[in-house]
């Protein structure tokens, strides 16, 4: 994937609107943060994330009911809003992202492999999406993670 | 370089061990705990992980005094040291990793480029290690993810 061109532009955009962003990311493992640092001078824009890799870390970090995270594992459309805006009032940004899923190569409780929600959140608005991506592990969590910056892209058309 | 199958002892040995490990990074983004959760069955031994790429973020969440990181704009032995600490101890690990440097492309008030400091600790003790690596900004932090990865996996002998 040729993406290098899309995240400077992505970068760019997000430092000539002064505008800072964080992460909350589970399935991707890092790599959502990983794309975000990938261009020199994105410690302007990028301030931080928590990899919520466990039930504990996304009770203690978010406050993510229990009950709520027992019936799904982690993965619904409500958890991925929940990060996202909590990962935004925690590190102070404008904007929070987040990113659950399950990437395989196992289902979990009859949950479906390569399914992915991705919210972006700011003051206004949480936008939250759901994609079933087809591929081995490494692939889902990669691709998951570009669309997520994508959503992104396209929501900062809103920002003067 | 092909490292899936160091990647997968490491992972094997903690679960095997039944250790349990979380990490903090600045210069590598993200990559340490993409690179921890490569492997499926990860999460068993892989918590999560805190990316500090502000001075607020290594502030808020691992209380680093002000003065440490103005002197050192972060990157020390002794800020890699303690975010190892902090991390295990926030997410109750039994291992804590962490990760700090300057990847470049410029350096910072006169630092050298592609200096990375970082450490593994754990109860007994908490071992930190400096390196120069040279290479792109990509190759820099990949290759200090790695090599965080590698200290790890020697400090394994000591547990039974």
């Amino acid at each position: 994937m040729n993406y290098m061109a899309e995240l400077k532009k992505l970068i760019s955009i997000l430092r000539n609107k002064k505008l800072t962003v964080s992460a909350a990311e589970s399935a991707s493992g890092g790599y959502l943060s990983y794309l975000l640092t990938k261009i020199p001078g994105s410690s302007k824009v990028f301030k931080g994330s928590i990899v919520v890799y466990s039930l504990e870390a996304k009770i203690k970090f978010f406050k993510i009911p229990l009950p709520l995270l027992k019936k799904t594992e982690g993965v619904s459309g409500e958890i991925a809003g929940l990060l996202a805006i909590g990962v935004r009032k925690l590190f102070k940004t404008d904007i929070g992202l987040s990113l659950v899923g399950f990437a395989g190569p196992e289902t979990q409780k009859g949950k479906k492999l390569g399914i992915v929600f991705f919210a972006v959140s700011d003051k206004k608005c949480t936008t939250v999406k759901k994609v079933i991506i087809k591929g081995g592990r490494d692939y889902v969590r990669k691709y998951a993670s570009l669309m997520t910056l994508e959503l992104l892209h396209k929501r900062l058309c809103v920002y003067s």
